[in-house]
């Protein structure tokens, strides 16, 4: 966790960088990942909630999801619309125990939505309502064996992983609905 | 560009975009990056501007920079101050012509800000106000010689590399200024 | 346009807040309000773009209108989509001249959407791309003839101005189609 | 609370809102009004929190104070500060049940933070934790004696209340410290 001169160059913090992501993204079970991606292309729409640096990662998941025809939200945004019991609910939360997240999650438990949990303590306060459990194992503040101790500042290798995560789904919903790339800028903001 | 079966696992996708990121992260002029760091460090305020999901990157990038002390600002935030000749604009933007980013910046060039460009076109409408150029030679809509041409949707490439990046400025940060990192969790929010 | 000591007290400030408001929806023509109110029932979609307190109001608006019906976009909102031909875009903007406004409602016009302003100077930037204007006659930044000039600080008559016209026409909308206002909280966001 | 056919037109429409909105100002305690000020005043920052259309007006009230020269922040901005003993928190909620005030409003409380509550419920989950209670009496979802029973669709009247409420403190601001309202626009947005 202690800083050191190694990563003085800009060359050096992206071997670290990169390297770190790899190591993570080797690291998430497969198999949940299928459930997920299932849950997702499952649902009516697909919400999502996150605080910190989480929020823009799964800010840009949901817009790419977006992209290829899900239909996402993101928790807190000024039309967001009352989730009902076809809907998923994905929660970004390394510790699961971020205050926002959980009680979001308990509500959209009790709503009968699905929730799936990305994080890294398997035995979080988010346990008890989660029902898909994808294990990025990064440590957070709190330490658990088995997790990846990163060399970068703070959690920053969680915030990372979840983006190249949600991307990777989407690289996946590409290749097996054999999505025609080009035809995706119909769907995007036109307005910038 | 076109999608292939290639991607269909997750261990597959995830191959591909790490790949792709160290190929664009290596392509990166490191004396621009030194010019931009130094820029960071010694204006009062770094703004930030983007759309699209160029904006969760640069929002990462400046909740990360702010814990290591610099003062930050996302154009559009509610409680936006007044930028002024002492301060550095960062425009994110692949192809240097988005409307908004391309409008403010050139208003912030008025007011006497550094202007900052971060992306791949370097005959953009922003070159005319750039002050500082780093650019992440990768393909956008438009085409160019010498761009990696990228095997995921849209530009997702541009915006997990713009996150990297931001992110190994904040290690270099850390290594240079032998920043203890565990203090960094005093300047983090602490209602989540 | 100058403070004076007669605001010193609650009751004072509510009387001149409450009296400016009063004079200034009063003097909104009723005809450009059937007008607008057609075109939002009208349209596929509304969008709405604005900057500084001018957005809040917008996104109130956004919100009690999207409870009525009404499929509602806030620019820059990440999942936001792309404008069509079918789809209405409100400006607020009391000047008319403000950077980000002006760019977008230009480049929804070439895009065939229609256009609503809502703003106070007749004349400005906006005028060739608007197809409807309604107008709320208070003094912004620049001066013209007939405008009401407010004792309260900057722009705040505006931005209430709006934030009152955008709910009396919720309250036609629900007095025209007979909507149960009960029903409505079925269409809120639920995860608060 | 049933609509009824009195606000099918705009001038119907206006006439009510204001007529309710004066009703909502009027029945607010000074004294209480006098605390919250006093306080805003002396605290090093003022955080503000709320959901829904409370967000809004909670953000306008944020930036127009900032412009008076009160530094403030808003709960889930991307570089929200750590809150402090020397802070205030200001929880915008009619019924003071909403879940994600009341759980910031504990955390901060246990942070030392001072806690002022602008509701309508005075009996709500905030009761424990707050300082300060400013009641703005409009009925919300539930039900209690000698409350306004606003003719409009949902929560509006609160809303609207809120937003002028805190117009009203800076009218107040600007009166007491003869602000020359002409140099606001210094400390404003200049990139608009």
């Amino acid at each position: 966790m202690k800083p050191t001169g190694e990563t003085a160059t800009f060359a050096a913090s992206c071997r670290l960088i990169l390297g770190e992501c790899r190591t993570a993204l080797a690291r998430i079970d497969p198999a949940a990942v299928e459930t997920l991606l299932g849950a997702i292309l499952a649902a009516d729409r697909v919400f999502f909630v996150g605080v910190g640096r989480v929020l823009p990662s799964l800010e840009a998941m949901a817009k790419r999801l977006n992209h290829l025809g899900v239909d996402t939200v993101v928790v807190g945004q000024i039309t967001e619309p009352a989730i009902t019991g076809r809907d998923l609910l994905i929660v970004g939360s390394g510790s699961g125990e971020t205050l926002f997240p959980v009680a979001v999650a308990r509500k959209a438990k009790t709503l009968g939505a699905t929730i799936a949990h990305i994080g890294s303590n398997p035995d979080s306060s988010l346990k008890p309502v989660t029902d898909i459990f994808v294990r990025i194992p990064v440590r957070t503040k709190l330490e658990r064996p088995g997790e990846i101790v990163s060399r970068q500042p703070m959690t920053s290798l969680f915030e990372q992983s979840l983006l190249l995560f949600g991307d990777s789904l989407a690289c996946m919903i590409v290749a097996r609905r054999h999505v025609d790339v080009k035809s995706l800028w119909r769907r995007h903001a036109n307005l910038e």
